[in-house]
């Protein structure tokens, strides 16, 4: 049973077990600084497939194979996948996780998906819905682009501001089974407004939804910055960052030395010309893998991990809505 | 706790409480058999607002802040809002709950995202996350016809296997409070392929789902169609309702008694021109305010209800792949 603490946590006093994860990426993201952190690094961004959209599917789709081989499963013990992904519909995730055959619950939550699927899956393991859960996001640079912003064909200069659609998925196993890796908590995210309306500044779209649920974990629990060893936001990039760090400041609250973006860490910013860093669902989703190994390897005792999501949809915003901002926030820990 | 039950199920120990729900529906949805069902019929399908989509966000805020209302809660003793919608990036529900200012998970099931949110919430409540979580999905055919089909100026003719889709919204409180109607199990759904491609035929789309849950249930629980007063299915129409009856005698198993489907009930096939039937989110989440009646009446003691849901991208359906379909089952039970 999980036990509701504060105004929108919730604590495990059986901690939930991250079995194992995996992360399947595109050319830049292989090339990139957290590399060799990757299960499987892809050197052709359509995967052997026709489109974009096809691609992304087929990266969703060996994630979940991956994690569940790495994890020594059969497909039929896995009780539930839980996915999303930033196509219209979904699209990514329901014919990614198909030939698996699973019961499927399929999520929305933008950049943030990847948090609300362990969320939720940590909700399943904890609840007794069953033994081992498949959390599963993805995303694609040129999917993504098509979709929200212009053709990539167009040529389009991008702005400093703008981050990089991460290539690739990421997942993880949840399971019943211990594991040195535990999920302690979650934060559950509120929708926050800051009147963004640049589809190329996501960063400043989601850092105020950032401060809010890393505010309300640190008030629920009673913590400070300095009881974790990291705080990781998904893909605030750069411009996100600085946000993020200084709406803190003003509550007195200093994340700056403890603070990584895995939008920040996917690229190398300058070389790879990425400029505010990489976003996307497939973002903290590939580097949870990293994450998870740092744990695996003895560097962290206790950390948050917060991905983070602007709620942004092309229609909408020509009608003059905002891009609104959505995170949720996992206490991740090291089993004592 | 949940007790998994079979391969597909979890049953609960301590049902999970369905407290109240909510309607809020367009015109024809007023106007048709059930219109005496719903809490506000609204007799302007922009709902003063200046385009479908905010229209449809209008109906969802409405659901949510009519459940609340009903309830007699404040909306901070909310815990979390559980939305989707059939909006690209499900932006009626972003939008649509924003002003609560809840934690909020975002939600893709097509038009079974009803039954996950209900699924979703049964968790959260069942394992001690929070006291009352609403439970919300909304669609409206303006805003449907235009991003899935096309534009409704064009005036195309529709097909007789077509359905209509819902314009509205439902909502449900679920609650740690007892009340006389509780949710006692969950089937979760596998996505299930026929090899449709026709985005004018839902109904087959979905039927296999709804055929292969339903089964799954019967034999995870280990009981049989007449052990339920009714079997409501979400959006199949006549010709899925059709074709699911047959399917399920394939395999020895009678439901056409006892079968009835939201998409059939709310409108008047032949008076309203509707085709097949009704079909969306806001189909089966709306009719629920008829079956809730139902029970409040003492009409049941034990009914399945199985939002039903094509999992249809268009842009996916240009490349080439099929529509998919998808369900989630909730066994409801007035409390013993």
């Amino acid at each position: 049973m999980a036990e509701k603490t504060g105004l929108y946590s919730v604590k495990f006093s059986n901690p939930v077990n991250i079995k194992t994860v995996s992360s399947v990426v595109g050319t830049m993201e292989g090339e990139g600084p957290l590399g060799e952190y990757f299960d499987i690094r892809v050197n052709d961004n359509l995967y052997g497939e026709k489109t974009w959209e096809k691609a992304e599917t087929k990266f969703a789709e060996k994630a979940v194979e991956e994690v569940i081989k790495k994890a020594a499963l059969n497909t039929g013990e896995i009780d539930y996948i839980l996915a999303g992904d930033l196509q219209n519909q979904a699209a990514a995730s329901c014919y990614g996780v198909k030939k698996f055959n699973r019961p499927f619950f399929g999520l929305y939550g933008a950049c943030s998906t990847f948090g609300e699927s362990l969320a939720l899956g940590a909700a399943f393991i904890d609840g007794g819905w069953g033994k081992n859960i498949v959390c599963e996001t993805s995303s694609h640079f040129c999917a993504a682009e098509k979709q929200f912003r212009f053709p990539t064909e167009l040529g389009n200069q991008r702005p400093q501001t703008s981050t990089w659609t991460v290539t690739g998925a990421g997942a993880a196993v949840l399971s019943k089974e211990k594991s040195p890796v535990v999920i302690t908590g979650v934060t559950s995210g509120r929708i926050v407004d800051l009147g963004i309306t640049d589809a190329n500044n996501m960063g400043a779209a989601m850092a105020p939804a950032a401060a809010d649920i890393i505010y309300n974990h640190l008030k629920d629990f009673g913590v400070k910055p300095s009881d974790y060893d990291r705080i990781y936001t998904g893909d605030l990039g750069t411009v996100g960052q600085a946000l993020l760090i200084k709406l803190l400041k003003e509550k007195d609250c200093d994340i700056s030395e403890i603070h990584r973006d895995c939008g920040i860490l996917i690229y190398d910013g300058k070389k790879q010309d990425t400029h505010a860093g990489g976003s996307g669902c497939g973002c903290s989703a590939a580097v949870f893998s990293f994450i998870f190994k740092k744990f695996l390897e003895g560097a962290y005792k206790k950390i948050l991990f917060v991905p983070t999501g602007a709620l942004m949809n092309p229609t909408s915003v020509m009608q003059g809505e905002n891009i609104m901002g959505i995170c949720h926030l996992l206490r991740i820990e090291r089993r004592a």
